[in-house]
């Protein structure tokens, strides 16, 4: 019998644990793992982890990225203590191998041989690059409109890419529709209970690191919210068994572009997204399919969603690079105009911690440079 | 007092440590970092380090890339235990972090505030990353052939960069001619001996991970030998205070297009250079500095020094992507098409263990693929 079970995040209905269930059949809610009580026990000194047989998982040495001090960029905030933890150290250069080794595994153990993802690009490189390791065929939908970087990147590892018009909804589409006609499994990081469970290392990764003096807020570049909900599911997990006693507040970042979280948050009946776009297409989503799941998030930690402007994330990208010698893609730097923004109304104090997620690697979305 | 000196790698002379001494003024001979023997002493059970506040020192959290096991591969080669060491997860996504986090820390510590570098573009991101960190100006030389992934990353972390027509020689001499006409340090990752000093921690991390079960054989791609010479002092220090009885043999892979150190190895009269060039711009270094002592790391410890052909070079880029979901740039590659033709020639026994350093990211220097 299996150690794990899905449950609903939203009626809490158990399912059993697979690869082709997405949904709660009860509600239609986005789906975690639950572990028995005895795994619980079990595990109560380390990670619970829903592989079977963990000694075969599919791994490429993901997480363990390094939280770096940032005196220079504290100081132009006026933050005493910031901190950055360099996701962009992974190894397809996101923090999404994280959360692809657990799916990956688990689609291994399950004997899954073809799998079908979307993705505006890093979650689709990395699901890619874990999918040849574990002799898994990929097929990636993404838009025709990605970076090259990344269209390139996910090309090499041997996946077949489907290149889709339009926008990112309709590359989520098209992949769903491509899974149900071929029946193969649709991996989807945006819904899967393991990839979620995969970035609760993230958390586990800061307590390791800074004890009882953690951060007192920790800011993520958010999308479909994956690295924000699992940071989240860890931080609770080491609450449980009494490894953390609070939680640090957990904001959400988003272009203003594109902001239904933060604009759901303040509870504004403005439109969510806007025309012209962002250059922070990794968190350029409309309908993310756990917007509740990060809204309760929000309210849990007291955290604070906030959207940020387009010149403000070209500024922090620059500032990023050029002050701290750390080159992230755009979608990371929203991050960092995000604690500006929470310094300047106030939600976060001066004399407050900071460690913001650098998700993504710079060479991913260049924006080009003058020499 | 300082607890180094800069020892002359050839006639032993001693000189004052500082960051504008290169060559030995007896010989002409390139410098290493030696340690006064009380430093040696306390530091029998850690590493030395050329650092005299080592807690100032200027760190992206360079090193601790995983060595992951490559079952796929290892099949493929039939050889039984083959590790890539992901060296590609480091802040810039090259091995030079190791060696730059050094040599900038030192630079810092010096008071100097400008320094130039020429570099094929891996080195010089790095050193401008550690520099904007440190908040020192950085010029870096390249060849304007150079990849324009790393020629943008350079610009972005504010370096002035210096595009040089010609070979790569040409760019070293404009490096050294701008220096001197500006009194400006010449922090060459080739000479420095600071930066050698900083990448031994590739062997430190090896026998931390490995322990009694070291890897029989490495293999890295060498161009001026700097992660070839580090790792070899790394294990001779660790031989020294006991830790480990056997270095491994450390082999050196190289294009066949640019070979200088393998063209020595072999005693041939050979030209070591061919025309045409090579995609392994990483290791196209011609007359490397510190050639005679990469050929003295191979005689010690019963290394081979190798060359390949750019057609292995490419299909283990493919392999590694499309086989193991590893994606570095065509540099790297070389070593592993290094490790096949070692096997074939009989070097490498099947039954001996292999591990590889996988020196730079695939987006460094990316080789355009159909979608």
């Amino acid at each position: 019998m299996s150690h794990i079970a899905l449950q609903c995040s939203e009626c809490a209905a158990k399912h059993t644990a697979d690869m082709a269930t997405l949904h709660c059949s009860e509600c239609g809610g986005a789906l975690d793992v639950a572990y028995n009580s005895r795994t619980q026990d079990r595990h109560s000194a380390t990670m619970p982890n829903p592989l079977h047989s963990p000694d075969d998982a599919v791994t490429l040495g993901e997480g363990g990225a390094p939280a770096v001090s940032l005196r220079n960029l504290g100081g132009h905030l006026g933050v005493q203590r910031l901190y950055a933890k360099l996701e962009s150290m992974n190894p397809t250069g996101s923090f999404k191998d994280r959360g692809t080794a657990v799916m990956m595994s688990v689609a291994k153990e399950l004997g899954v041989s073809e799998v079908v993802e979307d993705s505006s690009g890093n979650a689709g490189a990395s699901v890619a690059a874990y999918a040849a390791r574990a002799g898994i065929r990929a097929h990636i939908f993404a838009p025709a409109s990605a970076p090259a970087a990344k269209l390139g990147q996910i090309a090499v590892y041997g996946a077949a890419t489907h290149l889709i018009d339009g926008d990112r909804q309709a590359v989520t589409d098209a992949a769903i529709d491509f899974a149900a006609r071929n029946a193969l499994v649709y991996a989807s990081h945006n819904l899967s209970p393991y990839f979620i469970e995969g970035t609760k290392t993230f958390a586990y990764e800061i307590v390791e690191r800074f004890g009882a003096n953690l951060p007192r807020n920790i800011v993520i570049p958010v999308g479909n919210g994956s690295l924000f909900i699992g940071a989240h599911r860890g931080f609770s997990e080491l609450r449980r068994v009494g490894r953390v006693s609070d939680i640090p507040r957990l904001h959400a970042a988003q272009a203003r572009a594109v902001m239904p979280i933060a604009a759901a948050f303040e509870g504004a009946r403005k439109p969510a997204t806007s025309a012209g776009g962002t250059v922070a297409g990794g968190i350029a989503v409309a309908n993310p399919p756990r917007m509740r799941q990060a809204l309760r998030v929000l309210r849990d930690t007291g955290g604070s969603a906030v959207a940020v402007d387009e010149s403000d994330i070209l500024r922090w990208h620059s500032l990023l690079a050029e002050r701290e010698g750390i080159f992230v893609e755009p979608t990371s730097a929203a991050a960092f105009a995000g604690v500006e923004a929470l310094v300047k109304n106030g939600v976060i104090r001066r004399s407050e911690s900071v460690l913001v997620a650098a998700t993504g690697f710079g060479l991913k979305d260049a924006i080009p440079q003058r020499i």
